[in-house]
């Protein structure tokens, strides 16, 4: 692989396997230099079969340690398995809060094993779009399972994370009340739900409780399980992989996995779109003879922005 | 007042100086109800007088104290002081991070004091206008100083306190070198700078840190003062309260006042028009004839949405 390698060249290193070629595929993709979007747009889309995994839930859940673990129950099979973590950004460390945390240390010798981190937001303030760019171009490389990670400080991990196949929700035993995950909205996203650190007193209120809230629920072709897991030790985490698993194959079986891929690809249009506008608004502003006024302090800009958004000049 | 009370009247309250009127007002805005917009254009621009003094920092540095404090001293000359708390949204709690944290007891009996907590990201998921718009409001209520403490996790809320007349960072002591600073950027949006628990080890070098770090930088006809507090017995706070005020005196003495709020105004729409085209991007995704092809799989989200993006569809 030499320094010269084209979009076009370096996507098809990607698809015949070779992991350096995808290491750098993703840091150009993070990165937004030139050729990401010529990148992303020979690897998309993917393989229909690749399986996205979401794992989100409150800070020191100890998601961290489940993905881990599920990375080992995952591998059993043979298969490689990618990870992308997706942590908030931090102004006060300069890039993504949790980036240069050393992660999955047990799979670091394990060629099947392909993990990443990046930040959630961009350059311009909004949702990055580094993060679902990235799982085109893991797809393409032929994962037939990628565990994407967030931190779930803010709802734009959440947003990540439930666009996912099967998103995994994590508590933590004793974490509150089935109307806090209500009002968090969690029950709706959640495929499968993970009542972590399962030894400690609670655990089985916080089962029964989300149990209780999901009955509550619309009825669903799908009854989200309610697991138990003992992370650092492992226990439970089998069974979670199975209940992932599971998962994958009732969407497969019900026609819900095209559904999920054609609603998700309309939704990264949308965002796309946004980041586009957002892009564009400096020079929108630039050349609306509304600005002048709003300026000057004659116009809020609140009405201006629905007059000149209205007038079309987006 | 009456609950049917109109946009303009409930403006026409606030101007009076109705205490009741601003929080309902403020109450209208941030949940984006009928009538907020029309209270926000009768209460723009507000009076030129108002010092908008933004307080951000590291969590755990201290803001919240020393805000308390920064507020005791701005009482002293028995003018009203205004408090708005801008707090990132968390899913897992539903809500602002610490929306319900109880605040500024030292002030709850003062009507001269008047605290509000709102949260920094928007339904959409961009950031909220509700603070600027929260900000208008509270101008026009005719408070001469209005303190915006953020907890200073994300871009978001560094963002939001950078936007003010002064902008005060806090840090701790000990809390790491120059560079870490530069490359977070606050070297840049600070005009006063707070070294918080300056009874800890590593003040002196902190402060000497810093220094020498800004004046590396480029010359500016302001040099941000490196403050020392001890926000929790109130030693420094005093200082810092004359610092911010000499901020504002040089601000007014040089021009550079009215230009921040030009340059604000303008911000506020490039804003505003992104929430717009937010607002408007699934009319323009449903109505794109190019989405069918991106929902299908033959065309990937980001080379369509510049596609859409260039042909005006906005």
């Amino acid at each position: 692989m030499t320094r010269t390698l084209d979009p076009d060249d370096l996507a098809g290193a990607v698809l015949a396997g070779d992991r350096r070629a995808l290491a750098r595929a993703i840091t150009i993709v993070e990165d937004g230099r030139h050729g990401a979007d010529a990148i992303v747009a020979a690897l998309f889309p993917g393989p229909d079969a690749a399986h996205r995994i979401g794992l989100t839930g409150a800070p020191g859940a100890g998601k961290s340690t489940i993905t881990d673990r599920l990375v080992t129950a995952f591998r059993a099979d043979g298969d490689p398995v990618a990870v992308l973590a997706v942590d908030p950004s931090s102004p006060f460390s300069g890039g993504a809060v949790l980036g240069d945390r050393v992660r999955m240390q047990a799979h670091v010798d394990d060629p099947g094993v392909f993990v990443r981190s990046m930040a959630s937001r961009g350059h311009l303030g909004g949702l990055s779009s580094a993060a679902p760019k990235a799982l085109v171009v893991l797809e393409a490389a032929g994962f037939p399972r990628i565990v994407v990670e967030t931190v779930g400080v803010g709802q734009d991990e959440v947003e990540i994370a439930g666009a996912a196949d099967t998103t995994v929700v994590v508590v933590t035993a004793g974490w509150g009340d089935g109307v806090q995950a209500a009002k968090a909205g969690i029950l709706e996203i959640g495929d499968v739900f993970v009542v972590n650190k399962a030894d400690r007193p609670g655990a089985d209120e916080t089962v029964a409780d989300l149990r209780s809230m999901l009955a509550m629920g619309p009825e669903r072709p799908w009854t989200p399980p309610v697991l138990t897991t003992t992370a650092t030790s492992g226990e439970g985490v089998a069974d979670l992989a199975r209940a992932v698993d599971a998962h994958a194959a009732h969407l497969r079986a019900t026609g819900a996995w095209e559904e999920r891929r054609r609603d998700r690809r309309r939704a990264e249009l949308a965002g796309a779109l946004v980041d586009e506008y957002r892009s564009l608004v400096a020079g929108v502003v630039e050349a609306s003879p509304i600005t002048a006024d709003v300026v000057d302090g004659r116009l809020d800009p609140w009405t201006a922005a629905v007059r000149i958004a209205g007038a079309g000049d987006g």
